[in-house]
């Protein structure tokens, strides 16, 4: 299966396309996309449009992990950044991938076992999971392989409990 | 000059086309946009969006007036809201239409000349410039007419400030 696991944001979305395959992840692409802070608002989000589009469009992922997104105190940018969400959401739309969300929580107990972690262990872990010499950098683009590994291991739960189900 | 209001939702966009010319304002097209509740959220975005981007094509505004928004608690839903509003002004980026953003505040000042208007209040100014015999439905609707109406003084002023400036 390919997952995109995108970290959403106006001003840099972080992207890793991974392949799952017999428990076992193979990163196939992964950087972060950046928009000019002296550009309109709007012109910005077009930009996150396209090259997200541009993304699914030569990668061809079969879904979309995202992070599910909260308002917390001292999120300044959250309306903003959910403004970049939604055009990455209607990119997905537009190419029919269907999209799944995980709480920061899910992708910590995911990727590290532990719902603690801190941002370090599960970037450490995901280096480790991904067989990558250095953590990806931005943070931006760890988070989204994060994201995309979260997705890999909980759709295959989902899977044996849906074939445990039918048996 | 052509205004095209919007009120920014995934469940309804509230939208109002208005030609403003002489200091008097014409509603050409007004209504509301809704999506189905039962829909995965990003095909209620990509609804949105076509549904934009159709009004846009088919009446060729010159600007995009939409309401800031704010966090403020009891909001559950602005984040959604917020991701609706980015696909909203991906529209106006695709099409190259500039976008203006207003406060509530504004808006009750420039409608009604009096920033601690109740919602009522405004939405009867909002009949009464337009020359219409109810108050649209629903109030989303009403609350794009109201922007637009925003937009079109707002422009004006600005327009005469720059005249003053370069006598």
């Amino acid at each position: 299966m390919r997952i995109l696991g995108i970290d959403p944001g106006y001003a840099i979305v972080g992207y890793g396309i991974l392949e799952y395959e017999k428990n076992k992840f193979y990163p196939l692409q992964y950087g972060a996309v950046t928009t000019n802070a002296h550009t309109d608002f709007q012109l910005r989000l077009k930009e996150v449009f396209l090259r997200v589009d541009e993304i699914i469009k030569t990668t061809c992922p079969q879904a979309l992990a995202i992070e599910k997104l909260y308002f917390t105190t001292n999120q300044k940018t959250v309306i903003q950044v959910a403004q970049a969400r939604g055009v990455i959401l209607l990119a997905a739309a537009q190419n029919n991938i269907p999209v799944y969300e995980y709480t920061p929580l899910q992708i910590k107990q995911s990727v590290t076992g532990y719902g603690k972690a801190v941002k370090k262990q599960v970037q450490e872990m995901t280096r480790n999971i991904l067989r990558l010499e250095k953590v990806p950098k931005p943070d931006d683009t760890a988070d989204a392989l994060a994201v995309a590994i979260c997705h890999g291991y909980s759709y295959r739960s989902k899977l044996f409990t849906q074939i445990g189900k039918t048996l």
